[in-house]
């Protein structure tokens, strides 16, 4: 599977006082590191926008299997689960400097018209690159 | 199935540039409509952790149904779905004024020391005041 | 001097590994409390909006005097420091449940046009609500 | 003056419904330039906790002049106003890819012992760095 590779650090507001980070923040981890993972396919997500769409979460869920800190650096594998219709469906594995994996998660997000929110086929560039990307796995 | 009920509004700081409540605030939504679940039951969560328990998030998703936005009254209804040995189960439904469901999810958590993140058996007051919550609706 | 009072909790992703309140949230109080202010003079923030107009903020400052923690009931005490052209002047005051001041903050705000973010009068029937409230202190 | 560069983009869930970045955001974006700017130093903040130290905002004030946008690449240049006694006052400067100034913000901190929050020196190590920090400068 290929995936991609996002790696960032535990900001200190990230922290709460469990002393761990707050569990709210990995939703924002992911959202981050699919953004850059759009932006590598040459389509950051900011041009969708401009271009008329949005690409809001449908489903999302969350599984925590180490606790960690702040200042750690962390690294989100994203990979593409499905991608059919207006759904796309990513996978993100957290780990930690130890390479233990921490965190491992599924978005679902839809393609829909920005303004009225109805669905709609995503633009075609962004499937021919998405193909492209899946092509090249093998 | 008893529910517990929690109202409360949008703030601003929860939208995004899509007009809408940014996903990750869900998370929040739900953790504070559990801790007054807990609140309602007479234990605290504060108290919790002056006693030397914490009760982290193992697992979470959520199903988003339909939109909101800034300032509207939502109600989160809380019911437990499994109460064994370290692990509490619970479910969420969040309705909007017009009593449309806009969000289901599910955590899933767990009782550990504070401290050494070591799961425990929680408290025999709380184990009792579920029970007692549970017995309560028959 | 007349005073808005808005009382609120301290929820749990609020906290920080200091075991108190992260000083963001400060930002985040202060302006629920103004829209919380603005209801209460018949104007919610959300209608101002709909009408055409934002108002950002453009200097903000904060003095931390005591800290707090997780669960804490606050009040926050919202007066006009000034109210001229296009700019409102808010001062806050922040108590804690023993009445103690914990800290003392001043947003100025700007009166724009939603969409070009040009500087513009404020509605009249805030003008209006404003200057009704100032005079009802006397 | 001496400054310390740290550059970042913006973050989706950092933008709020007027289409900017939600203003509480830059309190989060100066504390990470200033740990940067720590961490430049050979004293990552992360240590100072470690060896009983804390060093929470005592004031901060931000003057909001242009505004941004999410995706934005962000500089902050931080340099040091004040270094006295428990005292450390730092000045921060935002900008734009056209490094256009939109923010300017003053931060001062305080070291205190931690768990008990009492004021105290600043450990001797980090006085010396800063020290050699300033003397560079010359």
């Amino acid at each position: 599977m290929k995936e991609h590779v996002y790696t960032f650090r535990v900001q200190y507001p990230e922290t709460d006082q469990m002393g761990t980070v707050h569990h709210a923040n990995y939703v924002k981890y992911y959202e981050t590191a699919r953004w850059e993972f759009f932006r590598s396919l040459g389509i950051p997500y900011r041009e969708l926008e401009d271009e008329g769409y949005m690409l809001p979460v449908t489903n999302m869920s969350f599984r925590f299997l180490k606790t960690t800190h702040y200042d750690a650096l962390l690294t989100v594998k994203t990979s593409i689960k499905a991608f059919k219709g207006v759904r796309l469906r990513l996978e993100y594995k957290l780990y930690n400097e130890k390479q233990e994996l921490i965190n491992v998660a599924e978005t679902e997000l839809a393609f829909v018209k920005k303004g009225s929110w109805k669905p709609c086929a995503p633009p075609q560039h962004l499937v021919q690159a998405i193909e492209k990307y899946l092509d090249s796995v093998g």
